[in-house]
């Protein structure tokens, strides 16, 4: 593709997103300044914007793609997007809710210039910066360091998490399409799915959610007795087990679920397993509601796991959703997040992936489901193919 | 999704790239450690392994996912990968072709700690270690800088396009299978595409990709007598001319072409036109073969602009590409990058996107295409559909 000239839009909507609990935020961390550069984060501040051109791929040149969302505290009008030049066109189309919008960059130094040329000329210079610190390339954040040598430079990954922790109605809205839409695509694979490898299963999968209008994240797959969880040239044989979990994103929004099939009917042992499992994950769920203590999802499913014949082979997990697959609130210890909110209340409006597996020799028995914190309770976001789902079928 | 405990692979396999190559342009930039970190790179350096889980989305948790190869100067048989906990079935299933491969870490920092970990107990500690600068997130550059501390840490990005400048046979074939299919792709749009918008017509253009086994990348757009080339609402009226430029990706290999559609017949304008453009690509052609200096192929395009009516609208641009849209043979000033190859000969098997554009009152008239230097000539990737292609005749 060519490349057009500089061109800048000038909207002037309210930010799209809760500026008061940003001020709150960074005001706790003592932050004077924001700079977001992960594509998902980003989009959250710009409303649901995002660069088609690089929505998929952001290597380009000898660069990649860095979009630059720069926010000072207590300023909003003076928050600023710096984009590349390649989405001139997209930003003069569609102007997202941002006092100054530009499509003017050049790879990742280039695009930490142009934010902080911009911003740099009001004084006084910042003291602390919060940035993204896995998603700041190593040569914009030597350019942020020189351009301000006194200001301390830190994480603001979790304060952004916190910032976007309860979802809005309409983000609930995206999170239950995306949740159905990959439903409906794995069980249009399940019923495709006789003379299959767990390859073309995957495949088949992607093209499902594709043509429903999501973009395919990833999935994990396993069939017959193995845990193996990869997409191999494995076979999907006559009686065996299958497990689809997948991930598809909507506007930013992810569906996240795993739903068995199996290619055949399912014996009495695999009723009863799935039924264990399905156990657990209800006994997680009736613990939900705004107001408990985020352990006490953990404390339900703990509950159910004593009376579970098979509990030494379950592993179950909770965490928040939504624009990444795991976000705040965090319930547990695990990967490199602590359990910071086990032991504060959830809230109406953050969202939850309730994950039960049962690793046993006749195979891997997995569910997962996105639920809702409501005042009262909670709300399943994509409710179908909870069962054993028959292969074949379609 | 859970996640598994870490799993190590041990393959032994020859390294799938030109190891000597390596050695020989570390040695000329004066590294004695290379640790490359961005997706395209490492899937290369591993001969086409690429953990699927996180082929489309790399957030994950407070961090994203970081793939690590590492390798010692002159030292093959030292050179590491270490990915995400949750690429451990995959790299059990097909394990890549290093030394030493695991799937272990969590987050951008944490992948840096253990393959640095694993190296750094060999002395001597490198003096200098090259690195992907826009690829490598800030936590894990201070991982690296705090682990060497007395070491220079420069880009390597330039070095890593040199070292895969020349494609081998199977690359070309990857790379003319991305293009047919982008161009097979288009072709089904502009059939089904009565009654459609930019927009909609984007979205079947990604569904046709997808449908044919590609990750769609992009697709620039313009309808009508405008230039602009975002996916817009604008409807595909009875008589507008149509452009498609997209990007789709195969096994890692890029497919980038752009193709014209109408809605109803061309007049004679708009075949003069057509074929003005037309005379300019093959002008470029014809300079294209092994020997040649990079500037060749702007001569040759020049010398037929200089004779085209609409010389002052036409705008030309040829640069390398393959696993980026731009990569080495750079060959013009342009962007984030100088013409560092204009001077130096073509090789055969190098790979060229030649691209030009007639910004006319009809509207936005381009072809773009993608040729392979050969010893005696050029051989182009993809020839379909390079006339008028008459919309809505599916």
């Amino acid at each position: 593709m060519d490349q057009p000239g500089t061109r800048n839009g000038h909207a002037t909507a309210a930010a799209p997103f809760d500026t008061a609990r940003l001020d709150r935020l960074m005001g706790a961390a003592g932050l004077d300044l924001l700079i977001a550069t992960s594509q998902p984060v980003v989009r959250y501040l710009l409303g649901g914007y995002r660069a088609g051109f690089f929505a998929h791929a952001d290597a380009i040149g000898q660069s990649r793609y860095l979009p630059v969302y720069l926010y000072p505290a207590g300023a909003p009008e003076r928050a600023r997007y710096i984009g590349h030049r390649l989405e001139s066109w997209q930003l003069e189309a569609e102007p997202p809710p941002v006092t100054h919008a530009e499509a003017s960059a050049n790879g990742s130094a280039d695009a930490m210039r142009r934010a902080i040329g911009g911003y740099a000329h009001r004084p006084p210079a910042p003291a602390c910066i919060g940035v993204e610190m896995p998603f700041l390339p190593a040569d914009a954040h030597a350019v942020l360091r020189d351009a301000f040598p006194s200001a301390r430079i830190v994480d603001a990954v979790p304060l952004l998490e916190r910032l976007r922790a309860v979802k809005i109605p309409t983000e609930i809205d995206q999170l239950r399409h995306a949740s159905e839409q990959v439903i409906d695509a794995m069980l249009a694979v399940f019923a495709q799915g006789a003379d299959s490898t767990k390859r073309s299963l995957v495949e088949a999968l992607r093209r499902e959610q594709v043509g429903r209008g999501l973009d395919f994240d990833y999935c994990l797959i396993t069939a017959g007795s193995s845990h193996n969880r990869a997409a191999t040239d494995q076979r999907w044989n006559g009686g065996d087990i299958l497990s689809l979990d997948s991930g598809g994103n909507y506007q930013g929004y992810i569906g996240d679920v795993c739903r068995m099939g199996i290619l055949g009917e399912p014996d009495a042992e695999l009723e009863e397993l799935l039924a264990e499992v399905d156990t657990v994950q209800h006994a997680a769920f009736r613990a939900i509601r705004a107001g408990a203590l985020g352990r006490a999802v953990y404390d339900g499913a703990e509950q159910a796991l004593r009376a579970a014949p098979n509990r030494s082979r379950i592993e179950f997990l909770a965490h928040g959703m939504g624009l990444v697959t795991h976000e705040v609130p965090h319930l547990a210890n695990r990967g490199n997040y602590a359990a910071e909110d086990a032991d504060r209340p959830l809230e109406a409006g953050m969202v939850l992936s309730i994950e039960t597996t049962l690793k046993h020799r006749r195979g891997y028995i997995k569910l997962e489901d996105t639920v809702v914190v409501e005042l009262d309770g909670y709300t399943m976001l994509g409710e179908a193919g909870r069962g054993w789902n028959r292969g074949g079928a379609g």
